[in-house]
């Protein structure tokens, strides 16, 4: 059997953290993995932000409510699952991507989990594991499946190279050109092409 | 992250090969492993009950298309999407479960393929592996998830004894009383409630 993964922010819908940042008029909020490398020194300023701004995570679900999936991704996603399983590998969180599951009617998420307190704040976050998207990818496998795995990203690429295909879906020039042997596409219908040759042969 | 399984028929929707049996006039379709206990034979005789009534793939996709989800399903069903990722583990075929997948809005199905050839005659059918439900259970948990697992027969047991909470759904009292240390619930809303529980925790 086959198995679709895809990456959720950039693919499927917008991302979340710079929406926040946009709607909040927070410009710190717009730091991203390429101006903090460290994910964990990223986060825990993203939450020192949030705390010093006293934003709960209702506050942040009010704003993620607001978004809408990308433009063709709910069509997309849906003929994805008509025709295979689909599951969707995300550095998210569970509490985050709720809103934006429910508008793609609940598709599958492996994620991560924010940590909350009893007055809903934020204080930490819980990874579900390390190189969760590449794992994944290997459970997949040893439960019998052949994958075709594409996403955007530089946390993608472990994904991407360990399934038995993989592509960038509106990637950034730089990753691709570093990587010149993954093949890229940008729109909807050329990764559905793409998907439905991976489900033929 | 905590996740949860189920199986389909039975559970979430009527025995298929019962309802072809019903709707096709065809008694001996009505063979269960009950009746034959080897999967193998009892696929092979079934195989062989289609071609000698000339039923394709087609004919059995329409008996499948009248049918629906068990009353109360659909309604579960999202419940749990909206709270937990659920997966479904089946032995039945893909080529089978699409029409009813569609009525429960796409969700996640590990299953098995048949095997069709150029004229949409079912040929054979592939196992995704041996003793699938099981392994997808060890495939979440090395994908750093914790998981309830819910189903009504035999084939359901290796799972629900993998899993970190299992539950007999609807399963006949034999079962029942050889596994009497497996908690037994009938209701949709008593096994939402033990996922609820198991979800706090």
């Amino acid at each position: 059997m086959k198995l679709v993964c895809l990456d959720l922010e950039g693919v499927l819908v917008p991302e979340i953290w710079i929406n926040v940042a946009l709607k909040t008029g927070i410009e710190e909020l717009k730091l991203t993995t390429r101006d903090i490398p460290d994910y964990d020194v990223l986060m825990n300023k993203r939450l020192g932000i949030l705390k010093e701004h006293k934003l709960n995570l209702k506050d942040i679900q009010e704003v993620i409510n607001t978004m809408d999936p990308l433009p063709g991704a709910y069509e997309f996603s849906m003929a994805v699952r008509s025709k295979t399983q689909l599951i969707i590998l995300s550095d998210t969180f569970e509490q985050f991507a709720a809103p934006l599951m429910k508008k793609l009617e609940w598709p599958t998420l492996f994620c991560n989990t924010l940590v909350i307190d009893e007055k809903d704040r934020i204080t930490g976050y819980t990874l579900r594991q390390k190189d969760g998207k590449r794992k994944a990818v290997e459970a997949f496998h040893s439960a019998g499946f052949q994958i075709l795995a594409a996403g955007d990203s530089y946390n993608d690429l472990t994904m991407i190279q360990t399934a038995e295909q993989g592509l960038f879906f509106r990637s950034p020039l730089s990753i691709q050109e570093e990587n010149p042997d993954i093949k890229a596409v940008d729109e909807y219908k050329d990764l559905l092409s793409a998907i439905n040759k991976f489900l033929e042969n």
